[in-house]
């Protein structure tokens, strides 16, 4: 079977053998939003090549903006209410095939406007799901907009997103801070960003605490290739410690899923902040399509009939 | 005399009688970030036709980026240690008149990269101290970075930045968010901007809330010509709640000082919030610079010769 992650702004697909174990992979930068709304050309392009019968698609192309609208599964939820909710897309580019969109979560809070979502994180979770038992698991998925996800009794109990990753970028790219940033270091600078973790623990809010990026390059007390890291630090600082999930996840071990390069900031300030992390990485995304797909009876020999 | 208010976007001119009130004024976007660095020439566009001889400038044109770089003074700092710094200018294109350029302040508090900075805004507080007694008293002046200050004794005894101004535009013009909003409309839409406020007073941080304005266009909760009011709303009730100063100016009346724009919103979210509030206009830094001349002698007759 073909797994695809089709976010906002990137794709990945992943061919599993029968077993669930990933074969083949590739990535391209023709996310959702990339423009173009002629997603089964996209599709057939990159996955040319291989001839699997199911296809199962996952994330932003099962949002509005997206291929179809696949309405959400509401919180408490399970790996088979997901299944049960997958949506069959009727795709004449791929006669003899089998397209699938697993649908979003949606967690309610009882507070107003206390609403939250994700599209995509859902199946790295029922990847997870595969490997840890029926206690309480705090998850984060770190991103454009980060996820943290409670999970408990194999459900998906809440969730709740931190918009950091896109802060981080607004922050360097568009906003007066970026004007005192080394233009493009984005090396990890390690002692910057613990500063920054560590400014995060006092007290001030965020919006006080951004503005100490300008000053610390002011003073000479960071250097302008040092401030993106700084910046960085003090983003992901606030997410692990303002948070209502920091208060759920205490003495939790939290399960951190990302790509490498997200991994190893959130690894280091989880340490530093004394969190006890276990990695995983992308690839659940494409067990947990394997655990759905298997869950709607889509791996039996007759699947691509039983749309 | 002439005052100017220079900061980073606009350039606000005052011409004062020898009273010190305000005879005539002018604004123009030519703020010292707006491209040039012929600071004379474009100050003798704005102010050709009065020719009174002495000048006082502030703002962030006593910056590095500005006509002459003014050491800041540290807090805590009085009028007469402000106007002590203030600093002339030699400028050939003004050669009957006298140019002073007043200091901006610095705030060293005791935490790692702690530092915070303010320029313009100190001599719209001059201008406050002119009318207000030596107990405590907290001020507020919003804007692209909204500054705290606490003052006592008739010093500026410690100061804070909130970057809310700034974040607001961001996230209004270039970020996932801003794709949800209405184009240009940016009335305040009062219900929305207190669903904002009251969505800020909730657990979990800045970076989760922020995400409420996607859900909340999302869920139809609230619609597109409402999110701007509503982000609106979630930032400045963090400003408000989230910092040192909120702890610091409980129990006071909190002196807003700023344009009728920003006061409007500001007002609404303080009374909502039970914070007491007395209202100053922008022309206090008129006020102040006044204040400021007469401390350092230049309002004597001979003024011009003592640079």
């Amino acid at each position: 079977m073909i797994v695809v992650d089709w976010g906002s702004s990137s794709l990945r697909a992943f061919r599993l053998n029968a077993a669930g174990r990933i074969v083949d992979q590739r990535r391209a930068a023709c996310g959702v939003l990339a423009g173009t709304d002629q997603f089964a050309d996209v599709l057939q392009q990159q996955i040319a090549e291989w001839s699997d019968p199911l296809i199962v698609l996952a994330g932003m192309i099962g949002s509005r903006q997206g291929w179809v609208e696949v309405p959400y599964v509401e919180c408490p939820t399970t790996l088979a209410d997901i299944a049960a909710a997958m949506t069959p897309i009727d795709a004449p580019t791929f006669p003899d095939r089998s397209l699938w969109i697993v649908p979003g979560v949606l967690y309610r809070a009882a507070t107003p406007n206390g609403v939250d979502v994700m599209r995509g994180e859902e199946t790295q979770l029922c990847g997870l799901l595969q490997r840890v038992d029926t206690t309480r698991h705090v998850a984060c998925l770190p991103g454009t907009h980060s996820k943290w996800v409670i999970i408990e009794h194999g459900r998906i109990e809440s969730l709740f997103t931190a918009m950091t990753g896109e802060l981080f970028e607004l922050l360097r790219r568009h906003s007066l801070l970026a004007r005192l940033m080394a233009a493009d270091n984005d090396a990890l600078d390690v002692p910057a960003f613990v500063q920054g973790i560590d400014r995060a623990r006092q007290p001030g809010g965020l919006l006080n605490h951004l503005f100490s990026v300008r000053t610390s390059g002011l003073t000479g007390a960071l250097q302008p290739a040092q401030l993106a890291s700084y910046l960085s630090g003090l983003l992901i600082g606030h997410e692990l410690l303002d948070s209502q999930w920091a208060e759920q996840a205490r003495g939790f071990r939290v399960h951190l899923i990302g790509s490498p390069a997200l991994l190893e900031p959130y690894s280091l300030a989880m340490r530093h902040l004394a969190i006890a992390v276990e990695v995983h990485d992308e690839t659940l995304a494409a067990m947990g399509a394997h655990a759905l797909a298997r869950h709607r009876g889509l791996l039996d020999d007759s699947f691509h009939n039983t749309p």
